[in-house]
């Protein structure tokens, strides 16, 4: 089989060995004579792929007895609107971090629940940036401040996150596990599975766990996060097939080390910005300091040589480099299952291209 | 391999040349280098397996143009709260049939969001049954009337549905496709994949437009049909590889006849049944006009020997035919993918236990 490399943002590059063991077990999990996706979610088979899942989770997210772990339906998407719901009131105020397509989308859900306040807004800084912070303003008495770890489409991560007297809620769906996480510094994270975790279809959230009992029993039971705590997140039938693909990837990082992953990630990423960095043909979107390690983002010299960048890396396997449609440019993602020499293809591509290419596109 | 044969209640058996099909390009989906887990849901392999999806589900439901067709995440149980959310306003009174667990949980949810009125409550009948179309009698100016097509639980099916001048809304994810339907009978039907459609990870929603259309904007944006509508079920990142599955099961489906799949589910129960009534050693708990032909339920004379007869069972391949723990008893589900032979071999094994354990249990 060619495999290709696929610099998508999500459904993305799952590690192979780990789509190896599924295919080979997909018919008969481990010799039980039916599929794990056909498998009761209360029989004990099942239950043994979710509690790995789960363990795995913690063991990779230090996660102390205080929180608890959820596997929800739904995806990030169903989180902006179930934080607000499960942690402020429609009296209260809810503090947002606005700092790009994907901070912007939680805070507009939010808005439909309770008040929201800008606590900082960098969305439209030009080279993109996270706030510094210092630059982040509290209205006061706010439900819990909200952040987006890393921006896919801008390009941009936070490095360091702020400290705050209330309650700090992340959006990590696109670097959750990529690199150590001091989960003392949150009060609730949530993550959609399909970039770091697995395939699309369920989300991790963990919360502190006095944080989510105060959520109304009046919520619908599928929007309240201690329903599906009291449940083990089983409240009802789980999607098991992605659980269980997120239990084998999960495994893979224990077994590669998240500070292996890590290390790959920041070799993975100085790659390409180095590449990028090499001359003025490549610009980086992203102020240097908050370059992503998971999306890299840039523009070429002119929007018809962008083009002609993604149809000529396609030709070579380098598959879904074409930037989000929102802001156009390239836009290489390399998750934690992105090889490394599909990374330094890229860059022996980009340097060619540049070669053929810088002379006739530069003011002479 | 040694398949046994699962009579689990969902998840469940799934067909298996869909599985071995899934299985085949698992790796590589159609030569394009990846797993479709892999593959973005804005990409043209994903796209053209979502259409197909939708195709074919609007092919099988001969679904009219003036409904549309969604598929969410969260499962039947995400659309107890998403039916009364889109269609009753909080003063509004909404009509329950009670027919047993699964009725049961729809209205609890319902009652957290509007004003619920029980219709018929048939759930403490013995023998279970369904109402009969006079049975139902309405609040008089309800939203809509809500009925549960088939009770897993409890082994019983409507047989033929209520005409009402009110929206008619069914849950029928424990029958969908297993028989022909008269999509003009309802306003909104909703199904969770997991026993007929698929693994789970993913319901159908069908709604008549106009109905959708009049949910109020300020529902989250997750809960509001409308905004599934609009976005073609690609509001956010759907759990692709379920939608996948749902996919190769509906073509199974198309291919195989949904008048034949029809036949070959009223063979299979018909058999069953026929061995139950044999004499007095099993009985159906169901009465016999509202018999499910998916959930095939019964006792034995003690509960001893349900056990004896489920670990018996199990040796012999005859896989979960222990009844659903808040009732008891055995109980064979029977969907789609069920395999005919499935069905003989446990006739043959409730004949045979019949005869090693009749004399000695009943009353000489």
């Amino acid at each position: 089989m060619a495999r290709v490399y696929n610099f998508g943002a999500g459904p993305c590059t799952l590690p192979l060995e780990v789509l190896e063991e599924a295919q080979r077990e997909f018919l008969d999990y481990r010799g039980i004579g039916m599929s794990i996706m056909e498998c009761s979610h209360r029989g004990k088979a099942y239950q043994a792929v979710h509690d790995e899942a789960m363990n795995n989770l913690r063991q990779l997210l230090h996660l102390p007895q205080d929180y608890a772990l959820m596997l929800l339906p739904g995806g990030a998407s169903m989180q902006f609107a179930m934080v607000p719901l499960n942690l402020a009131s429609a009296d209260a105020t809810a503090d947002y971090t606005l700092t790009g397509s994907w901070a912007a989308k939680a805070a507009k859900e939010a808005a439909k629940i309770c008040r929201v306040h800008a606590a900082a807004d960098t969305s439209l800084a030009q080279p993109a940036r996270m706030p510094e912070p210092e630059d982040i303003r509290s209205s006061g008495n706010a439900a819990y401040l909200h952040l987006t770890s890393n921006e896919t489409i801008d390009g941009t991560q936070w490095k360091d996150f702020p400290n705050a007297d209330i309650p700090v809620v992340a959006d990590m769906s696109s670097d959750i596990l990529s690199r150590p996480l001091d989960i003392s510094r949150f009060d609730l994270i949530y993550a959609g599975a399909q970039k770091n975790l697995g395939p699309a279809g369920v989300a991790l959230v963990a919360v502190r766990r006095e944080l989510a009992e105060r959520a109304p029993k009046s919520l619908p039971s599928m929007l309240r996060y201690q329903n599906h705590i009291d449940n083990d997140s089983m409240l009802n039938t789980p999607p098991s097939f992605p659980v269980y693909m997120l239990m084998l990837v999960t495994r893979w990082i224990l077994k590669t080390g998240l500070e292996n992953i890590w290390r790959q990630n920041r070799d993975k990423s100085r790659l390409l910005y180095q590449e990028i960095d090499r001359d003025n043909f490549y610009r980086g979107t992203a102020h240097a300091q908050y370059r992503s390690e998971m999306n890299v983002t840039f523009r070429l010299p002119s929007e018809a040589l962008e083009k002609q960048f993604v149809t000529e890396a396609e030709t070579q396997g380098l598959h879904a480099l074409k930037g989000h449609r929102s802001v156009g440019g390239i836009r290489a993602s390399i998750y934690n299952a992105f090889p490394l020499e599909g990374v330094k293809k890229l860059c022996l591509f980009m340097s060619e291209f540049r070669n053929r290419n810088a002379a006739e596109s530069m003011p002479g």
